[in-house]
C-alpha cells in the first residue's frame, strides 16, 4: 500500500507547474509578435533618411496590430491569472482545457501577423476574431468547469463571484461578435472593436471591487 | 570538514529548477510550432478575398501538423510532470537522462514543419514518427531509472503504480511504432494514428484512478 | 458570504507571477536579440577563408547593438528587479503599467535590428532613443505610482529612498535624451552615448550603498 | 530610518530570480538552437522521395552541431546549476559576471548555426570554440569572485570544495584551447574535440562524489 505522506499528496496535478508553464507561453507568444514587425534591408545605394521614414511609416498596420495582440494577450494573462487564483485543485479535464486554451494564445502571433499583413481584408479581420473568441470561450469553459459544483475552487465561493466572473467573460465575447459582424460592413470597422475591447476592461469594474473586498 | 546544515544539502542537483527547465523549454517548443504555420506576403494587386481565403485553405497541413504536435507535446509534458510528482531526490545521471528527453522535446518543432510541409511523403512519416517515440523511449527510460530500487522514489511506492507508469509509455510507444509500419502501406494512414494517439491518454485512464486514490 | 482564510487573499494581483511573466518576456527579448546577427549562408565555390573573415568582421554594427541591447535590459531587468523587491501589493493598474513596460521590453529586439542595419542613419538612433526613453518613462512610471502616498510600498520605506530611486532613472533618461540630440550633429556620437550609458549604472552608487545599509 | 522588518532584507539581489531568468535564457537559447536545422521547402514537382532523403543526409554537419550545442549549454547549465547552490546572497557585480555569463550562452545559437553551415572552415570552429571558452572563463570568473574570501558562499564551505570546482572548470578551458589549436591542423579535429569535451563530465567524477559526500 501506497503511505505517501500528506505532504506529498498534492490534490491532483500541481497549479503551479501549469502557471509556469501558461506564464512562459504567454511571455513567448507576446513576444514572438515582434518578430513580423520587421524593417526590410535593402543595400546602401537606395538608403536614404527619406525612404527609410517612410518604411517606418509603411508598418504602422504592423505596429498596430503588435499593440493590439500585446494588450490583448495582457488582458488575457491577467484574468486568466485571477480566477486560477481561486482554484484550490486541478484534474486532467481541466488540464487539457487549460492546454487547448493555451494552444489558442500560441496561434496569435499567427493571426496578428496575418492582420497586419492584410488589414483591408475581411477574411484577415474575421480570422483575427474567431482566434480571440476562441481565448474567450476556452477561458469561459475553464472558469464554467472549476466552478460547476465547486468542482476545483473551494467550497465557500460565493455565488456572485463565480456569475459576476462569467459575466465578465461573456461581455468580451459579445463585444467580439459584433467586430466580427462590423467587418461585413468595413473591416477597419472591426480594427476600431479588437483596438477598444481591451478599455472596457483596463479600469478596476464593480467586480474587481468586489473581489478586492472580498479579500479584505 | 564541510558543516553544511541540513537546509543547505539537497540531496542531490534541485528538483525545482530541473523542473523550471523542462517547463520552459517544453513551452517555448510548443509556441516555436505556430513559427512554421505563415501565409506568404504577396504585393497589393494579387490580393482577393478569394485568394486569400484559398491560402489559408492550402495550409491546412500545417495548421494539422501544428495542433497534432502540440497536443503530443502537451501529454508528454503532463506525463513529464506526472513522473516528477513522484521523486524523492535527482542525481547526475537522471539529469542526463532528463535533458536527452528535453533535447528531443526541442526536434519536435523540427520533424512537425517537415511533416507539414511533406504531408504525403513517407519519409517525413517516419521522421515524425521516430521522434515521437525517441520522446517515449526516453521518458521511460527516465521513469526505469528513477524507479530502480527505488534509486530516487520514496521507498514506499508501489511496485504496481511503477509498472502501470511504464505500461502506460509502452502502449504509446506501440501505437507509434504501428503507426510508422502503416507509412510503408499509406503516409496518410500513419497520420491518421499520430492524431489518434493522445486520445488514448485524454481521459482519466484506470492507472489515473489508481493515482488519484493512492493520494486520497 | 465569502470567507477565504487569510493564507487565501493576496492582497491584490499576485507579484510573484507577475515577476515571473516579467523574468520570462525579458529572457526572451535578450535571447530574440541574437536571432538577427547571422552569417548568410552561400553556396561552396564562393567560401573561402578570406571572405568568411570579411563576412565577419561586416558584422560589427549588428554585434555592438546587440552587446549594447543586451546590457541595457539586463540594466532595466536590475532595476526592475530592485524596485520590485519594495512591493508590499500590487493592483490592476499597476499590472498595466508593468505590462505597458514590458510591452516597450518586446520592441527592443526590433529597434536594435534596425539599427544594426542602418548604423549610420540618423532616424535608426533616433528610434532606438526613443525605445530606451520609453524603458526609463515607464520604469519611472511604475516606481512614481507604487510609491505615491506608500500606494504599494511598506509604510516605513524612507522618502530619500524613493526620492533617490527616482533620481537614478531619471538620469538615465537625461543621458538618452542627450544622446538622440547628438544624433542631430552626427549619429555615430549618439551610439557612443548609447554604448556608454549602461557604464553609470555598473558599479554600486551612493544610492545602491544606501540600499545595502538599509538592509544590514 | 529604514525600519525594514527581516523578511524584506533579502542580502542583496534575490537568488531566486537570478536563477530564474537564467533558466529562461538557457532553455530559449538550447531550444533555438533547433531553427537552423531545417529542410528547405521546394514544389511539387521535383519532390521525391530520394530527393528528401538525400536531403535529410545533407542536413548532418547542422543536426551534429545542434546536439553537439545542446549538450555543452546543457553541460554549463548544470555547473551553473551546482555552483549557484553553494551561494548565500549576491551582489550587483557577481550580477553583472552573472548577466555576461549568459550574454555568451545566448551568442551560442550564433555560433552554432556558423559552424553548422561551414563546417570545414577553420574560421567557424574557431568563432565557436572562442564561444565555448567564454563560457568557461566566465563561469570561473563567477565561481572565483563568489568563493574569493568567501564573499558570497557560507563560511564553512571547505577551501578544497572551491579548489576541485576550479580545476573542473579549468580542465574544459583546456580541452577547448587544444580543440582550437587543432584546428589550425585540420577543423575536423577540433570538432571531434568539442563532441567529446562534455563527455569527460558525463559521469559523477572523484568531485562529484566529494559534493555528494559533503551533503549527505
Amino acid at each position: 500500500m501506497t503511505t505517501l505522506s500528506p505532504s506529498e499528496s498534492n490534490q491532483g496535478l500541481g497549479k503551479q507547474r501549469i502557471e509556469a508553464l501558461s506564464d512562459a507561453i504567454f511571455a513567448f507568444a507576446m513576444t514572438l509578435l515582434v518578430l513580423d514587425v520587421k524593417i526590410p534591408k535593402v543595400s546602401g545605394a537606395l538608403v536614404t533618411q527619406e525612404f527609410l521614414v517612410q518604411t517606418l511609416l509603411d508598418l504602422w498596420p504592423k505596429f498596430l496590430s503588435f499593440v493590439m495582440s500585446f494588450v490583448i494577450l495582457s488582458l488575457f494573462w491577467i484574468a486568466h491569472h485571477g480566477y486560477s487564483h481561486f482554484l484550490k485543485r486541478t484534474d486532467r479535464t481541466f488540464l487539457w482545457i487549460n492546454l487547448l486554451f493555451l494552444m489558442v494564445v500560441v496561434i496569435v502571433p499567427f493571426s496578428t501577423d496575418f492582420l497586419g499583413d492584410y488589414p483591408r481584408q475581411r477574411i484577415a479581420s474575421l480570422v483575427y476574431g474567431c482566434n480571440i473568441m476562441a481565448l474567450g470561450l476556452t477561458l469561459y469553459w475553464q472558469w464554467e468547469y472549476a466552478t460547476h459544483g465547486h468542482r476545483l475552487v473551494g467550497s465557500h465561493i460565493e455565488p456572485k463571484l463565480v456569475r459576476k466572473g462569467k459575466q465578465r467573460i461573456l461581455m468580451g465575447i459579445l463585444m467580439i461578435s459584433s467586430a466580427m459582424l462590423l467587418s461585413w460592413v468595413n473591416p477597419a470597422l472591426s480594427i476600431v472593436v479588437y483596438v477598444l475591447f481591451p478599455i472596457a476592461y483596463l479600469r478596476p469594474s464593480q467586480i474587481d471591487r468586489h473581489w478586492t473586498h472580498a479579500h479584505d
